[in-house]
């Protein structure tokens, strides 16, 4: 056995002899020559079995393996110009690791049900690839924009005693002789942190027990959340687009096959650079009822709604100052109009709704603890998050992006269920 | 108001005018002088108000201050060799942004319950923040030290139906018509995962309903988890033993700081420097009867056996091969003696007891469908991981490191319930 690569490192090794260990991905039978697509996880390459060239045990080999058996394979690189790796492997040995059954996923089209069953094999196809590989290089980019900015990484507790928003849509557990819900956001806690650190992010798995079964929504999915001490809606607005700018510029520089693997229109995703539009909600209003959608002035958007706002742009477009009444407890009204919330949600362009929804914070001990009552939230339960108001209150904004809703955006895919590796969702527990 | 900057960045300012915006950590009166300690979220300065340079209400401000009122401070940035940072500000305005009410935390001593119930307000210390910056170094780089691998990043799933370990110490909840168990690994996705990607990573929240109140036990804790095809136990110890080394020597580089300010012997974390001692459980079992530790041979080592076999070196150590019975359903048997189970531990130095737990995992599918019968586990819930040793099955290993021990190690800290900002425990469910 030669030096063992990996074989998105081909190109260093032309005409030497190396060994890949991986997977058949696919194989093609011609005469005297064995073709065989062999993936490592890190590429796909294509090992040219020639009769003449290897024992005849080993073309036996490269004759009865099954798609996605395992196998280290020896050969010499050659160049290879037809393919989008740029090398094949002109192959002298094979060593079959394990036989795999008669793989479940063929060529055919499946049903979502049966790909989902499956999800754990479904992984090992280039499109997963793509997507998954996409997923980590937005959320590498996500965290370096925060760490480069000199934010501080405060994890925020998943077992919360009180529910910002209401505990209709919670995941409930016993938490000894108490009862603790899933947190469904950080943001309570990254307020305390951001009183502590300045600038601060937490980043983790958020759970909404929804029982909707819509293309944007899942029942655990991720999200990244800054918050800033002395920040207004303004420079919240600020930092936002300029992360957002920042993700999408990452992945077109270092995810870029992944996107031409996807067919995404990579020519949008180039387009998408600080300054965002920035729109009232009465504006937004306008929008809709210039495009005759029948909606009521006071409401939120609905999916719809988001879609007909977003396609007016190019780019991501950040509404702001929604009516108080359809947004949390915890926002500060514009003291223009006490009926409007400092809040502010980015949507997406391309119709793929809202990635991102912040505000600033009401940071009036009085104002607050009014709130709270008006809410009927359990003002004990909430006494921790009342005293950030008391000592040394100061101006503050954050936001939250949703990873899978940016994955599906930047992917250019149609249902979130496909941006994270194991997706739950209703009735969606397995594998 | 001048330029707003950070306090860590002052040291480009001597002897310019610019604007902080903190809270007053301290406050020394003398005649007519005010030392005003203020921090920022990034640092902390001395800011000194004479009364002769400032209006009489700008030193009225400065009297009145409470301990952690918030305000924005202007003045001329001077060299002070005195202070750990080397510079101070000479006042000339001060804006108080909400005055304090008094308090809670003092310099007197404070109960743990007491600092726990107050966590909120605790993590404005100056030692919290030491820690929490410490525990963020230690995400980035072992995030980092993967990513630089070429592993890909798989986030596993927090809901699961099935549990590796039996489900009496697992959280429990409400999934639709379901019932779903929090995850206390991602381990079992991740071999998935590395049959599709070779190398990946996990990092998450996992969850363990443990009625234990000791030092190093949280309900609610972060791991990151690699696992590699084509990996067997030495492999598996190697890339532990350099991640490790990676992790500490990026925390040196970069937080050297905050380890004087934990008054961390920083000269015993030099020492830790790969490779690092590899005992087998045999050995390890010496260790404890040559230091007169009653230990029945075929168990499982207690935290005052690991901090015995741990002070033996003067860096981490690794103990494999340990007892089958009292190891995982998954792990892979040693060839040589089939009673042993190739896992390995990794002990921290100093008694900080065990940091990683990993091993090489079983690859064949009738041996692991016997193991999951043996151990009464649910056939069909394991249906999708058995299905990994039927396609294409590869010698495969990895480990998780707990994050909590590792900062409560590397900070020297008696206790992990420092180490994470938010911490969860028995009966500990708040803020």
């Amino acid at each position: 056995m030669s030096q063992i690569i990996k074989i998105k490192d081909v190109a260093q090794y032309l005409d030497q002899e190396v060994t890949f260990q991986g997977w058949l991905y696919n194989k093609r039978s011609s005469g005297k020559l064995r073709f065989l697509l062999v993936r490592d996880g890190s590429e796909t390459i294509q090992c040219v079995v020639f009769k003449g060239d290897v024992p005849e045990e080993i073309f036996d080999d490269a004759t009865k393996l099954t798609q996605e058996s395992a196998l280290r394979i020896t050969g010499v690189i050659a160049k290879d110009e037809r393919s989008a790796l740029g090398y094949e492997m002109q192959v002298k040995g094979l060593e079959i690791v394990s036989l795999a059954d008669e793989y479940p996923i063929t060529k055919k089209e499946h049903g979502t049900d049966f790909l989902m069953d499956h999800r754990h094999l479904w992984l090992r196809s280039s499109r997963q690839h793509a997507i998954i590989r996409i997923r980590h290089e937005i959320i590498r980019s996500a965290r370096e924009f925060f760490d480069d900015r000199g934010f501080t990484l405060v994890d925020t507790p998943i077992f919360t005693p009180n529910a910002a928003e209401g505990t209709t849509n919670l995941f409930e557990t016993d938490y000894f002789d108490e009862k603790a819900y899933l947190a469904q956001s950080g943001q309570l806690y990254g307020e305390a942190a951001a009183m502590a650190f300045g600038d601060i992010y937490c980043f983790g798995p958020t759970f909404r027990a929804e029982k909707s079964k819509t293309r944007r929504h899942l029942t655990e999915f991720w999200m990244i959340e800054p918050e800033m001490a002395f920040c207004d809606l303004e420079k919240d607005m600020q930092v936002a687009e300029e992360f957002i700018t920042h993700i999408v510029k990452s992945v077109l520089k270092n995810r870029r096959n992944e996107l031409v693997i996807l067919e995404r229109d990579i020519e949008k995703l180039e387009k998408i650079e600080a300054p965002f539009p920035k729109i009232h909600y009465d504006d937004a209003v306008e929008i809709l009822k210039k495009n005759n959608i029948d909606f009521e002035y006071g409401g939120d958007f609905g999916g719809t709604d988001e879609t007909v706002i977003s396609e007016q742009f190019d780019r991501p477009v950040i509404v702001h100052r929604y009516p108080a009444a359809v947004k949390a407890f915890y926002m500060k009204r514009d003291d223009k109009n006490p009926d409007l919330a400092l809040a502010m949600d980015m949507l997406a362009p391309e119709g793929y709704g809202e990635i991102i929804g912040g505000s600033q914070r009401e940071d009036d001990h009085q104002v607050l603890l009014d709130r709270v009552k008006e809410h009927n939230l359990p003002e004990k339960a909430f006494a921790w998050y009342l005293d950030i108001r008391k000592y040394g209150s100061v101006p503050h904004a954050g936001f939250g992006l949703g990873i899978e809703r940016t994955v599906s955006w930047i992917c250019g895919l149609n249902h979130v269920r496909e941006t994270i590796p194991f997706p739950r969702f209703m009735n969606r527990l397995y594998p």
